[in-house]
């Protein structure tokens, strides 16, 4: 099956088709760009969900239509655009029932109006195999302005908004691991591991703020030193530091797993950005304004990797540093 | 599985979700139309191919990667608009070894550059089902004058280009009947239905030429169908004018089936369009200039649905009126 390895040859195999178009920023960000009408652009992204994979076959269809918008979403934020637009090509397996479609269209129909967004191509077909969708999402943003991955710099702060890990250990529960935890815990990770809160509002407020920034899809360390590789820099991040909800501190309290599983889980869809540090207090002011909680994690340094410090700056080691679909 | 029913039932839930954006045309086009800079717009459409379903499994990895490509490149052509960019979602499933990726990468390439396509984004997952492809394609088209399937009026006349029902042909072929065939005939089926030739060239060149146009994918009459219902109008085909390639009559000649199978069968990938019967001449030299032959097969007139006859006007009854995936 397809491991880490297969993945870089795949990047590495389809990188050199992409030199053609500048907009394609060589495959490495959220979002590719193109030109757009008088002073804007496009930003579009594409992802694909599959039944057993990216979510449990069992989950409510509504939930996974919306799971399915939302991660794509969620890149368009992390581009600092506004989404506008998108497409679905579903690929449904047999025996799909009407009750079924009608509940994924449902939830689909939620998201678009909550979103303001027009679906406005797809493609339907059916497949022996499991439920898979793919979204292609399009978002506004002002021509040159878009929040690149490789634009971090040293000194910048880290900062993450909302709450890391919720989506890891939300997966667990959907798995049905419960003991030790109150049923306000269990159903507040199982809401933020099946139905993330891109954050389109954020995204598109940080430009003029944030150097670079990216959203946290396959766990915190992971995506962070995918903004150090793009950016040719280094990251130090304070473990201490980082955002938990209740909910987390309660199933680190009852056993479900560390910090290190909040710092490399994925799913959790936040936006994961570097700041100059002169721009802190409009960081702190934007985060009043959208009542939206902005965390400083740590900064961006010279040199390469991340490394994860406690509060005394000693270093803590991890054993994986990301999440991967099937490889790990 | 999904068949006819379900697929109304899909397409019935999702146009709704259509209503926000003019340029999801309703959902009933090859294309979604959205503003680009100064003067231009952007057709982009999206099509997922199944293992098993749309192709064969053993078919070559390249042959995989480029049909891909085409067909989306096909729905651009049925707008007018020229393609630049496409977005891939790969869902790979277990098993995919290195000399397959490299060789699905090499078929891309090399249409990436015949048709002058860069890779702009995409989204690469594990599954454990069949290998299940995605694309997004972007192509360019004057503001305001893209090809409409809405656009047919009574006294057009009906032309498609190249030839029709190699593919439903070639089909029969690639499932193993050859006897009666000689092996070119063999080799020019096969071709066909594995790679066919999307009309980049002829579909921009009908811009003010034609007035409704999409691509022959799931067969003619079916298609011609959603151009008669979109439009409002009935269309007469003569089964007699049909162009067949060589390699279709000998297969007919062999007894691999009649005209009803190139009437309905899918995969063609040529364009089917409607032109005001005074613009004949200057299609005729389109056709010479492109080198491609370019075919008058019947005419619009009022009412509603598609009506095929013999050279006498006399109606021939057809068992099928279209191609769809699994259902029929």
């Amino acid at each position: 099956m397809p491991g880490l390895d297969e993945f870089s040859l795949i990047e590495r195999l389809f990188a050199p088709l992409a030199a053609r178009h500048p907009g394609a920023l060589g495959l490495t960000d959220d979002a590719a760009l193109i030109d757009g009408p008088a002073g804007q652009q496009w930003a579009i992204t594409t992802d694909a969900l599959v039944a057993g994979v990216h979510f449990l076959p069992d989950d409510p269809p509504d939930l996974i239509a919306r799971k399915l918008l939302r991660v794509n979403l969620s890149d368009l934020a992390a581009m600092g655009a506004t989404p506008f637009a998108v497409l679905l090509a579903t690929c449904f397996p047999l025996g799909v029932d009407e009750r079924w479609l009608e509940c994924f269209a449902s939830g689909l129909k939620t998201d678009c109006e909550i979103f303001s967004v027009a679906v406005i191509g797809g493609d339907t077909v059916a497949t022996p195999g499991p439920l898979t969708l793919a979204v292609t999402a399009i978002g506004a943003v002002a021509q040159g302005s878009a929040l690149l991955r490789s634009n971090a710099r040293s000194g910048d702060d880290i900062w993450v908004s909302g709450a890391i890990g919720d989506a890891a250990f939300g997966l667990l529960v959907a798995q049905g691991r419960t003991s030790g935890l109150t049923p306000a815990a269990v159903e507040a990770l199982l809401e933020r591991y099946r139905l993330p809160s891109p954050r389109t509002a954020l995204g598109p407020a940080l430009i003029g703020l944030a150097r670079a920034a990216m959203d946290i899809s396959d766990g915190l360390i992971g995506d962070l030193d995918h903004i150090c590789k793009t950016s040719g820099v280094g990251a130090v991040v304070e473990a201490g530091r980082l955002p938990l909800s209740a909910a987390v501190e309660a199933a680190m309290a009852a056993g479900f797993g560390g910090v290190e599983r909040a710092l490399t889980g994925g799913d959790d869809y936040e936006l994961l950005f570097t700041v100059p540090p002169d721009k802190a207090a409009a960081i702190g002011e934007l985060g009043r304004r959208l009542g939206l909680r902005l965390t400083k994690i740590g900064q961006i340094i010279d040199g390469e990797g991340v490394r994860v410090v406690n509060a005394n700056g000693d270093p803590l080691t991890l054993t994986g540093s990301g999440y991967r679909h099937f490889g790990g």
